[in-house]
């Protein structure tokens, strides 16, 4: 397995073999950005899907969701940013099938094979017009090179446009993952959404696809938190097309299943840091590690509790150590906590023992924070139980960013 | 039942019959602020108390929790600000008792009979030699006018000091209620701590008088948010010292125990709403409403998460509704949602119905929002739940208050 990424440059965006893509500006976004996102595979693909717990969904989760529930394959992936077409009740789910629609008809394949994802504003239509007109110019503008701009029309207040790529060798014929999110942390006025893709050229059986994706997404956009807050449209959808012609159909079985779930998590990992990093106006990315919780489940609270805290993201932004405030949220976190017990480092700066403050000089603690990436590691010394979550600081910036 | 505020202006503090107290400069903070205060009653108090449920309570969290369960009388509460003996260990749980000595000394009374609170950073000793000093000159200024003196050294970040006296009439004869408080979303570096105290001259039987306090604190102070975050040092402590002589002891019997309990939950909510009013770098105060749950508890989860978002709370400070976010908070917070038959209203602007927006013109919804009180209502329209949150909103300012 390598990363092709390494090989080619930051600015190539590879995609697996039988894709295609495009992005263009169809003037659903006020500015002058693209806005619309379409990923396509030449032959029906082996879809698997994450979505958003919320219990006000959007309407393209809504759509999507029955396609997975009727089993249906995939051929195409159509994406706007600047909408989120949620809150539109009846009318907006109409409109995420009638996109759906004019992808198939575009194409000429069956809409049930067209996954469609919105992400912006909560609470307005979808401009009709000119998502129509959008997706006319996309097809018009498929290529096996227009990844980097399908995946640029996603963003809505990401700076970096987000995608990765891993290959790997399954049965000696290469195989390439290719993933592609978006997500910042708040996006847009109303709106907190992550977006991924995950492409693969790779023939995997329907239910291995499934869990290899629902296990990637959960040991990586599971795992970071910018502000705490779930959105109504989150999505990552898996495509498998099955292009590599690597002879039988991956499943758990397979000698090279392993090497393949594990680009698969990698790519997906890849996007998820590359999410902290973007985080509004925040320049640090911290890694909080929570070992010997009495349970997996508690370590995943105090880890959650701790990189949600507005006063302990505020205090990095300040680069401020203040174990105090980490502390105080593994006493509400509802992970079962001995306070006597607790030990705190920050990289290899050892601030707390015993619940108590050791001798480490405070600057040398201070010294750690100020690095753009650390780790915040918690012991709470009661048992085996583990966890890590990937955060970001909570900065004025990042205020300013989500008042208007 | 009259509110004393109103009949003698805004900067005299009314301490029932029977009480004194002080609040000096004991050098606890780095400023020139008083840090140390003192609440005395003449006569053994009744007393009441409701703690932090965190489970890294700090040393004087602990001591009186032990008095409680001892069910001692009270004397005295000292109070100190600036330090919030927090995480400390052995020698802080020592030092919270050092302190109730020094008060029981100084006073001649049990040390059993002082209650401690501490609120300020955590993490550090307490300067015990300035605590001590400071009690010593806190005793000697001990005074019927000393109220405000006390409240004022209560405070950290608070911009106003937080008092609120109403008087009721229970069998003929005069009664006072007292509270004080001191909170103001995140204080100092390391906390976000409230502290109250509820002082009365009334004689209530001890289980109706922790009764009365529990119910008064769970509508008033359980009922605010700034940030979400709970402290380590959060108290209330109730003083019932029967100095008014009213004859025989307050219990739900008797025929003046309703007026009485109106007294004591009016002091705790208008002090909750202080705090609120002081939350750091806010100008608004909001209600959020949320009638039409399945239960009042799913009521209570949702507008907790409203209030706790700061996907909303930033929407506030930029004075936009952004209602899709009150949506998405909706849909993540727990509580059984129907998205489409959710309606809001922002003041009497009803700006969804059904789950989308109504024809309500932007800019009328818009208006509410800027002005520095208003209600926002929701009604999940699923059944008969109910409950009120107030809290403010967040902006930078609040930030730039929290990095250091």
């Amino acid at each position: 397995m390598m990363n092709a990424n390494l090989l080619i440059g930051k600015d190539t965006l590879i995609l697996p073999t039988g894709f295609q893509a495009a992005g263009v500006q169809a003037g659903i976004k006020s500015g002058p950005a693209k806005d619309l996102a379409l990923w396509v595979s030449d032959a029906p693909a082996t879809m698997a899907s994450v979505f958003t717990t919320n219990q006000v969904p959007a309407a393209p989760v809504i759509w999507c969701r029955a396609r997975r529930e009727a089993g249906d394959v995939g051929r195409a992936i159509v994406i706007n940013s600047g909408n989120a077409n949620a809150c539109t009740g009846a009318a907006g789910r109409a409109d995420a099938e009638r996109m759906a629609a004019c992808v198939a008809q575009a194409l000429d394949v069956a809409p049930e094979t067209v996954w469609v994802c919105s992400t912006g504003h909560i609470g307005d239509r979808l401009p009709m017009d000119r998502v129509e007109q959008g997706i006319t110019a996309a097809v018009r503008e498929l290529d096996v090179d227009g990844g980097l701009a399908a995946a640029d029309a996603m963003r809505t207040t990401d700076l970096q446009i987000k995608h990765w790529t891993v290959k790997v060798s399954v049965a000696g014929c290469p195989v390439t993952v290719t993933g592609v999110a978006k997500g910042a942390g708040m996006i847009e006025p109303n709106m907190a959404t992550m977006l991924g893709c995950v492409l693969t050229d790779a023939a995997v059986e329907p239910a291995a696809w499934q869990d290899a994706l629902a296990a990637a997404v959960d040991a990586s956009f599971n795992r970071i938190t910018v502000d705490g807050d779930q959105s109504t449209n989150d999505t990552v959808l898996g495509m498998a097309n099955g292009q590599a012609a690597h002879g039988a159909a991956l499943n758990p079985q397979h000698p090279d299943w392993s090497a393949f779930i594990a680009a698969v998590q990698e790519a997906c990992m890849q996007l998820a840091l590359k999410i902290v990093d973007d985080g509004e106006g925040s320049a640090k990315r911290i890694t909080v590690q929570v070992v010997g919780a009495a349970s997996d489940t508690d370590a995943d609270r105090a880890a959650r509790a701790i990189a949600n805290s507005f006063l302990v993201k505020t205090s990095w932004a300040g680069r401020e150590a203040n174990w105090g405030r980490v502390m105080d949220c593994l006493g509400y976190s509802g992970a079962r906590i001995d306070p006597d017990a607790v030990d705190i480092w920050y990289d290899d700066q050892h601030a707390v023992h015993a619940g108590i403050a050791t001798a480490t000089p405070y600057e040398d603690v201070k010294a750690v924070i100020q690095q753009p990436r650390f780790v915040l590691k918690v012991n709470l010394n009661i048992g085996v139980g583990e966890a890590v979550i990937y955060t970001c600081e909570i900065t004025e910036e990042y205020v300013k960013i989500n008042i208007v």
